[in-house]
């Protein structure tokens, strides 16, 4: 374990060598075997976005700003209950490496689709802007009929820009240790996964092998907590796991209130600065708080010209977050680029950017 | 044939009575067989949008605002070429049926689908906005492999806002006269079919039979020439079907000149104005043009307050001037209220209205 990752070796040149694709016009995103900044893991998921009024939260029993896994029936139930909907490519850990992407860097990510349309579209979405894929295909006959169809979460915008997931997993809930690929494992600067995997099983332990490969080949690891409720669920084995795994963490003040058990966020950042991790606290319109080395400093939000959506506002932050470590800078400046990202994110519906981060990134000299 | 549809004789309490839906809440658009103001029948389509760079049209062949029919192999190249995109359900009559039903209209819609995850999402978002539906869903081994998937259109977006669409139809491509369901079609105030579906021999049989049928219920027919490409595939036909078939006419300058080999549009309307039937000329930025009973009468376009993207502005104006004819409003009325709903839609990335619709047209004295 590192506490600080050290700036990828990958200069920027041997991105070209490797035919690093044009953002948003690749064929491919495969960089044949060359480093790359960071690897993600995570649920492989399409979003079915649709804005709600407020009621329609109450009459699903659904808890404003959480994210809830839900069965298929309840999904059905969903579905049937919200309007004209969008679809596109989601998934926590899966937007943030397509952010680093987004930004320049190379990315790439581990999950599970299915062989239908939507696990079609996030190959595409994921290939599109150049993160090389490792998505294990779910034979047709896999799982339970429970899990049959690549995952889908239904985000619900409300009037004030909030989102409220409910989110039935298909074949993610099936991604196991035989899915990842540790050659795409080692080859990450750092490897980066998403909390909600700590609730299956067979994903926690795909998700402990692929730490292990990450330490056997002096990657770091990076966790993001997910959602206070999942914390809630696995405070014990998160505390284990941030205290002997990982090197960058990621959460917001519900979520690392809960992992500490504190009654206030500085009590949690006191906790988490004992612990030796990087740790980048977000604080929604208030901005972030790096805590690590020089103790905690606040970097204020970057400026939102409308806020829209907030989904994946955190992905998007530890994109910036993840990229900045990777190409030389330092924390505090890392957290200014994850600023900047999630301002980008929340200006329109859904949880990838859609302006060029990377010329958004040089304007403000963090390229 | 009558010259200009009489108004739906349904008043706003049989809708309540038969539990018309809040938009966009829909469980249903289930209206127990009480009368419908429009019955589109199109391509089932779900609309995949991508932003492009000039240049990608140029790599594809692809003409800058046209509509082309491609087959799978072409799709897939076209898929692989564009960045992330984002997936909406779509279909020009779709489109206009659907706002209809947002205006507050009833409406139905025929067309097919497959059993796979877009055919589920177009089911879903008709009925989600008030739609009735009768979509055939296609058995998963009828027909080539070519055209075993629910159809998608490629709708490549431009950055001065103009769209691009190529279409792989799927199994629309094998609507027949099987799949008109005659009881919707007797129901409706207003038929509307989409020139698109021309293309097809089985389509055409099967737009014939509806027109039949709703001329032996004394429904109105409405037709789109959808594209002059499409138009200029089928003149005679087209001709033909127009001064013996139908009742009101959709479609642009380069349509209504090829449709009637006119030098220009003056000349085409002239034409136009012979056969009888109403026609509404659309004509971007300036509006459209009403002929019809007291001649040519300019109509102004609303004013757009951005526009981000053409998709369904031609399908919107549609939607506005049938809910204007089937609700006592005259053609040139009907016309601003069509003006209004474009306004709306090129706002905004999507062919399906996002503001509410109905809302904006009370305030306008258009409801």
């Amino acid at each position: 374990m590192t506490a600080v990752p050290e700036p990828a070796t990958t200069p920027p040149d041997a991105h070209a060598a490797a035919g690093h694709p044009d953002r948003g016009h690749a064929t491919a995103g495969r960089l044949d075997g060359g480093p790359l900044d960071v690897v993600g893991m995570g649920n492989a998921l399409v979003d079915v976005l649709a804005a709600v009024p407020d009621r329609v939260l109450d009459d699903l029993s659904l808890v404003r700003g959480s994210m809830e896994l839900v069965d298929l029936a309840r999904a059905e139930r969903i579905y049937a209950a919200i309007g004209s909907a969008v679809e596109v490519s989601g998934g926590s850990a899966a937007n943030t490496v397509s952010g680093v992407a987004a930004l320049g860097g190379t990315a790439g990510f581990i999950g599970k689709v299915a062989d239908d349309d939507m696990g079609k579209v996030f190959v595409h979405d994921m290939r599109a802007c150049g993160v090389e894929l490792e998505a294990a295909v779910a034979d047709a006959d896999e799982g339970e009929a429970e899990v049959r169809g690549t995952g889908r979460s239904f985000v619900l915008v409300t009037g004030d820009a909030e989102r409220t997931m409910a989110t039935h997993l298909g074949v993610s809930a099936i991604l196991g240790p035989g899915d990842v690929r540790d050659e795409l494992v080692a080859r990450a600067g750092i490897l980066y996964l998403e909390g909600y995997l700590w609730d299956r099983p067979s994903a926690k332990e795909a998700m402990r092998r692929a730490v292990k490969t990450a330490h056997d080949h002096d990657s770091s690891v990076a966790l993001s907590l997910s959602d206070s409720f999942c914390v809630d669920r696995h405070r014990s084995e998160f505390l284990d796991l941030v205290v002997n795994e990982i090197d960058v963490l990621f959460g917001n003040e519900e979520e690392l209130r809960s992992l500490f058990s504190a009654r206030s966020l500085d009590d949690a950042l006191s906790s988490a600065g004992e612990t030796g991790v990087l740790v980048a606290a977000t604080c929604g319109p208030k901005g972030s708080i790096v805590v690590g080395g020089r103790g905690p400093v606040e970097v204020p939000a970057a400026p939102a010209t409308q806020i829209v959506d907030k989904t994946g506002a955190g992905d998007m932050y530890a994109s910036g977050f993840l990229y900045g470590l990777t190409h030389g800078h330092d924390p505090v400046d890392s957290a200014r680029l994850g600023s900047l990202c999630a301002a980008e994110v929340i200006g329109h519906l859904g949880a990838r950017p859609q302006r060029d981060v990377a010329v958004m990134a040089r304007a403000e000299g963090l390229a």
